[in-house]
């Protein structure tokens, strides 16, 4: 089985440090893990400890010309993608496999649709071995719902904090996920938001995945450029246990996957 | 004189918050200020103590259909806009004028980029009256500058905050600002990140605006939904400062504007 996750949210609620500790804790339950960065201002790499990021996807043109490009201004939707997880990433501790999607290289060149439409074909052609996941650190905000680019996760997990402007970050992203299909959303609390957010989150109808504290080996890890879960510390302890409790719902989906097979 | 700034960051950093509370001090000292909220996962309502905020420009559709829309796939870049921040604004406590780039209003129905374009428009051909000043809180991260929407401005400010990750992308807006032309970039550090990433600044080229220590009063103003600036508090202390600081700089860009006009 594939279970595809997309980790979502406003900007600086913890996207990248949960993306990349789940993606090392499943690499090390056995999970083929493929982390792909997908957001331009990216900093995956440093929360999965991968010390030299990959090439970003967009920086092989010719390729996304070739397979993606536009043709009378429109992308096509479905390129030759199956063989790019496997080219392009790089390998980085626990066995995970990384994959940038791409960031701005020049001041005024241009959106990124084409690296988006690229990442989306990507996304529904991967075909891994079994019992694999692919972990999505989206941008901040919203926008790549507007592009659809995570039509298709199994399960969209979206990160708060004790504020209000990250539950209507989660709201919106809770109206716009179900309108691109997606039927399963999770919340993660994060920087020691329990209590402040839970009723809210309620009322707007999102289960809870889990709580993570405030824990400032997290600002440790960033200053010293090192992998969270290579520091340790509360949060990821606390992110261990949302790894479990994400093992059931994995196992639902995987019952379903098995059911829509016959 | 008309003085245009973006605030920009890593997500998280609290880009709104300085965006938000510098456009109520600016228009205390009797400016007349336009403060653009340009992130789609919108909320620099809130962070300016406007209740209601207004309908987003993207959503006159037909407005920027017929000023900015496509024709045979190309955005036309210099749509006509003078009236739009007249007509399309709400005036908020302290008369600050605010208009909203728009959202993503259904998943999968598109990316930013008309909205953008417009906004890009509006930014060039902005005419307000004698000491006016437009403020703009950018969305998290660097596509914006791809896009090239803060073509233009006089002064981009990034804020960062204790960590690398936030310094990386301060220094990825230092190379693409420049390759769209910006002139000047100053560093805000917030969360008291003081000590910690100066010498980061400094290695970067960056200058340092000003800092703003770690304030719980601003968590307990986005939990209750009010403007920093009325919740009052240390970190609006420090950006008092930081508003006297840029007084210079809005000096400096004063005289090179008349000089530019001779």
């Amino acid at each position: 089985m594939l279970i595809k996750i997309a980790i979502t949210g406003k900007g600086g609620v913890g996207k990248t440090t949960l993306s990349g500790t789940l993606a090392r804790l499943l690499a090390r339950d056995g999970y083929e893990v493929l982390a792909i960065d997908a957001d331009p201002d990216m900093n995956l790499a440093s929360s999965l400890g991968v010390e030299i990021p990959p090439k970003p996807l967009v920086d092989y043109k010719d390729l996304i010309q070739e397979r993606a490009g536009t043709e009378g201004g429109a992308f096509i939707y479905n390129p030759k993608v199956d063989d790019i997880a496997g080219k392009y990433g790089v390998i980085g501790p626990d066995g995970v496999r990384m994959l940038v999607m791409g960031t701005v290289d020049k001041g005024g060149s241009g959106c990124m649709c084409p690296a988006s439409a690229f990442l989306r074909a990507l996304l529904r052609h991967l075909m891994l071995k079994e019992k694999s996941a692919v972990i999505l650190d989206m941008e901040a905000g919203i926008e790549h719902l507007g592009r659809g680019t995570t039509r298709g996760m199994d399960l969209m997990i979206v990160v708060v904090e004790p504020g209000e402007r990250s539950i209507e970050t989660a709201e919106r992203i809770k109206k716009l996920s179900s309108e691109i299909g997606i039927k399963r959303l999770s919340a993660v609390i994060n920087k020691g938001g329990s209590g402040k957010v839970n009723h809210r989150l309620e009322e707007l109808g999102i289960p809870i995945l889990g709580e993570i504290p405030f824990d400032p080996k997290l600002m440790q890890a960033d200053l010293e450029k090192r992998a969270p879960i290579d520091v340790g510390g509360e949060a990821v302890e606390a992110i261990l246990k949302i790894k479990e409790k994400l093992m059931e719902i994995v196992e639902d989906i995987r019952k379903e996957q098995e059911e829509s097979k016959k």
